[in-house]
């Protein structure tokens, strides 16, 4: 694990963690789509997503997660649990996981009076506006409450379009690593046929990660090959060997 | 925690949770749909899923995420990660957290000969019938090559139809508790506006679990209002109380 908080700094691997928070996904009444968002955007930027995990609104679990998942990797991102209803306890959760106290943060209500009239922060909408001590804000371009920083954990909202204003606003503030770089070849052939020789030029490129996923589009096999490497010249010579491979087995078929 | 392998017992409550395996999920290669869909089936029976984790293709992790959540839950179910190729690594994984041995299974071999002929069982298609000493096999309807379950740990295959067809399987021989039945409410407005009511009727009914779920339509927000109990008719009191105060609220609006 490498810790730092220098964009510039540029370690050669650097880890994340996604913590998602809610019932509603434990339940399968939604159906989360913020895992898949973070994911992508973490591999684009050069950090490796490294575990993901999803606990319901119960402030131990909470507290459990974020503090197994801060000091095993460089970031943690939760999703989830930071509105105005009785069931949104992630930020008390959070001071809790770090010791610290919780309270109404003057910098969250004077972004929420961009939104709302003073006579509307209610007590309810206020509850959006406490923030852990010693947090940073993260600014929320779509509906003003914001989310925040602590240590090595970004606490972002869980609906999508605000989760994702938050990632772009958050992003410049990482460091990353050199990104994992990927090419794809289709096998044409499910995974057996192929598993042999694939799995021979993984042993010999220890610096590559070579994966095979399989799939089925409804009426036959296919098998995605993978190859991923920091280097692009040995990603693209490694993609040379797999796609030889395949096209070794094809011309023998 | 209730632990029961006789479906006819009928605890209260059955607890699971979901173990995602494999590289393609974290990297956001690969958008995970089995959580959402073991998620929905496990509702629809009575056990609440209560955790998930997503861990990379390596085996230190898949142990000790097994271990830790076989231990705290009655059921485990796993998916990803159990074809021929060398990335494959979760039955291996499975047998070394339970502390047993594994190797090729003559009953997984029979029920692979339905689909292949004995000449293209490969050694890396063979791979495939490897299973942890001590386990049931769970058969598969699409592709032959069988899943596991030991202990309370249920092994299946990544690819969602596979999954689908394993957890088909599996359904019958589970114990469940009372489904937690649910409604919604649609609150036609923001969060903020129903946080109050909606947490009074929250605390005024301890045995009913209220969620509000706030979503962005593309031009406007609105909360979706969920109440969920076990028994049918606290269920319909309790929806009802919310419904009357989503009710009253439009009406002073």
């Amino acid at each position: 694990m490498t810790s730092t908080s220098d964009p510039a700094a540029s370690p050669a691997i650097v880890t994340a963690a996604v913590l998602v928070i809610g019932d509603e996904i434990l339940s399968g009444r939604t159906k989360d789509q913020n895992i898949g968002f973070i994911a992508d955007y973490l591999t684009a930027v050069g950090i490796d997503l490294t575990e993901v995990r999803i606990v319901p609104d119960v402030e131990d679990r909470i507290v459990e997660a974020v503090n197994a998942l801060r000091g095993r990797y460089d970031y943690v991102f939760t999703t989830g649990g930071i509105g105005p209803t009785h069931d949104d306890i992630t930020a008390d959760a959070i001071a809790k996981a770090f010791g610290v106290s919780i309270d109404v943060d003057p910098r969250a209500v004077e972004l929420m009076l961009a939104r709302y009239q003073a006579t509307d922060l209610t007590p309810a909408r206020l509850r959006m506006a406490r923030i852990p001590a010693g947090a940073d804000l993260i600014p929320n371009a779509v509906s003003a409450a914001p989310g925040f920083r602590i240590g090595n954990v970004h606490v972002m909202a869980g609906v999508p379009k605000i989760m994702q204003s938050m990632m772009d606003a958050i992003g410049p503030t990482l460091a990353h690593g050199r990104p994992l770089l990927s090419e794809t070849i289709e096998a044409g052939t499910g995974e057996g046929a192929i598993a042999e020789p694939f799995g021979a030029i993984a042993a010999a490129n220890p610096d590559a990660i070579l994966g095979s996923y399989p799939y089925f589009d409804g009426t036959r096999y296919g098998t995605r090959l993978v190859v991923r490497a920091r280097d692009p010249e040995r990603l693209k010579a490694v993609a040379a060997e797999v796609a030889a491979m395949v096209a070794a087995l094809h011309a023998r078929a």
